[in-house]
């Protein structure tokens, strides 16, 4: 890309290299490869292995996604909660050089239809909950040349109405994970998601992997989120909607462990898995954490390891904020964004005057 | 600057602006206008005032610059202490596209002289320190068209055998402030370092603005300096060597407030510096901790903000980690770095599994 701006007579000479979203997953399997990301899967049990697993099994993605023929700059679609498969893909999909397109399954069936015509995805990726939802639009996406169900080969329906459904785990077993990431202009797409939160059709916010790099630094800082190999992160914020706010990104680059709800987000499922797990961090709207406050509340529980969350979507409650920090002992970040800012606009946050001595 | 990596045919579209380090002093004016830099000068006093101040000196000294005939790209060098006029020289040089080379005052005069003129420096700017040794290599610098004092008017010597010598107050009073930050790319070079660390003379390792603001972001997350707006910041790393670190950028990336110590890095003045500001974060090498940590024990003093400190340069001694933590409260961050990496880089922290519950 020929850079609009004037350059100096004197470059500078360090080391370049583009910003790239496989850098991030590189990263974290070299130097934190054997911090877990542990997901609940939609099946029901719980699934735990390690970032470099996942960078081994989404390099294998890659390599499948180059049989299927996509090209660079084209679109792949996912209809999937938050997990590790879903993670998979993010990386192989942005990795290999193709647009990812994460679709909100909470949209009308006409407008998921809509979407993926309107991106021109050439595959979709969904989780097994989703069988039926495919299975109602299937026809109307036109430019899908095949369905992918994210599960093992015995979950695979024996009667379908899709056309061209393929297995996930097939996939991952007949493509090899000898395949290097591509080097490209990092101003080149990434992802791409669809904000319904204006006039008319879904309008898709399009994102280089520049803006998603440099959105991973700055997310992460302690300012902001302030994540580090220290946490253990829970985002309730879906894959689906705006990258998770980024923490598929931001949480990697930290090297923090990395736990995934899936579809389970009542408050039982909830506490359960930040007990079990030792969450420190997570991430969610507030309709969320108000089913996880009354849990715990109505059981007298309280969080052993759960310290810090930021809370967005909507405003949080002022209530809600009081019981997490007084009663619960958990800070609330409180922040804002919007889809198209990647999404983190502001996060609040004290200062060294609002700390000082007295 | 053609990229040489191959485009997508579907580019990202969000904002996109180079990264430019003009953009971290205004970022630091606009959010954090407010916050304190407060400064040890040479001429005894504590000096105080805000990055908004700085911000309006340093266009003042980008204007001045301009008025002197720098260009793009052409190298101007400082003799200087850590100290509010010596940030605001970092930011007006490399803000305007020239190029700022921090030179080491503790090389030999001779190795000065050969720096200055490898370097072809048009400018150098000097703290009232430094008055004996540039009247000593001036004649030597065959490049300098003038040396800029920094000190007010008051201070200048009535007499001096250095040709074409200016007052930095002058230029600050004679200078407007209505200046915009240049706009270019964003590897043009924006900082000179030279290394004696090597055989021979020293040698050059040239920053551009990228390579900086991407060293910002990456050593102010939390496994690295973790420096937040919370903090209050103490560079004893000098900003005559590799930056301070980075601490000049990343500290106003993160609004903390910086204290400077000027010359004074014995014990005591460093001790009395610390409690009088609240500095709760530091950086330095381990034979300024060595005078800091004698003073205090010999006098059983405490520490009542100091909490956390990187050092590096060499070997922290393991018997100065022990007293720092478990003596003194203050939680040790061991770096590694090279002149050649901007220069941080690697950074000890702990992983969740090292603080997981039994």
């Amino acid at each position: 890309m020929t850079s609009p701006y004037p350059m100096s007579p004197m470059m500078g000479q360090m080391m370049n290299q583009p910003l790239l979203i496989s850098s991030i997953i590189e990263f974290a399997a070299r130097h934190y490869g054997h911090v877990e990301i542990v997901s609940r899967r939609v099946e029901g049990d719980l699934h735990r292995y390690t970032y470099r697993d996942c960078h081994q099994r989404a390099r294998r993605i890659a390599h499948a996604l180059q049989g299927l023929g996509v090209k660079m700059g084209e679109r792949v679609a996912t209809l999937a909660w938050n997990g590790y498969r879903h993670m998979e893909i993010y990386y192989a999909v942005s990795g290999s050089g193709a647009v990812l397109h994460t679709i909100n399954p909470r949209l009308h069936p006409d407008q998921i239809a809509y979407i993926a015509n309107h991106a021109e995805d050439q595959y979709l990726f969904f989780d097994l909950t989703f069988l039926p939802l495919i299975e109602a639009v299937a026809a109307q996406c036109k430019t899908v040349k095949s369905f992918v169900l994210m599960a093992d080969r015995d979950r695979m329906p024996a009667e379908t109405k899709i056309p061209n459904l393929l297995c996930y785990e097939d996939l991952i077993a007949s493509s090899s994970d000898d395949y290097d990431w591509a080097l490209f202009d990092e101003n080149s797409a990434a992802s791409l998601c669809y904000t319904s939160g204006t006039t008319g059709n879904p309008k898709g916010a399009l994102y280089s992997h520049r803006s998603t790099v440099l959105h991973s630094y700055g997310s992460a800082m302690p300012n902001a989120l302030n994540v580090s190999a220290a946490d253990t992160v829970l985002p309730v914020v879906p894959m689906f909607h705006v990258n998770a706010w980024g923490l598929p990104y931001s949480v990697l680059l930290s090297g923090a462990k990395m736990v995934f709800p899936g579809a389970a987000l009542d408050g039982k499922s909830l506490y359960e898995l930040f007990e079990s797990e030792g969450v420190t961090f997570s991430a969610g709207v507030p309709t969320v954490w108000l089913g996880l406050v009354n849990y715990v509340l109505q059981n007298n529980l309280k969080f052993s390891t759960f310290r810090r969350t930021v809370i967005g979507g909507s405003a949080c409650p002022p209530a809600m904020m009081d019981t997490l920090i007084d009663k619960l002992g958990v800070d609330v970040i409180h922040a804002w964004g919007m889809t198209e800012m990647s999404p983190l606009g502001t996060a609040g946050s004290l200062q060294a005057k609002h700390l000082a001595l007295p």
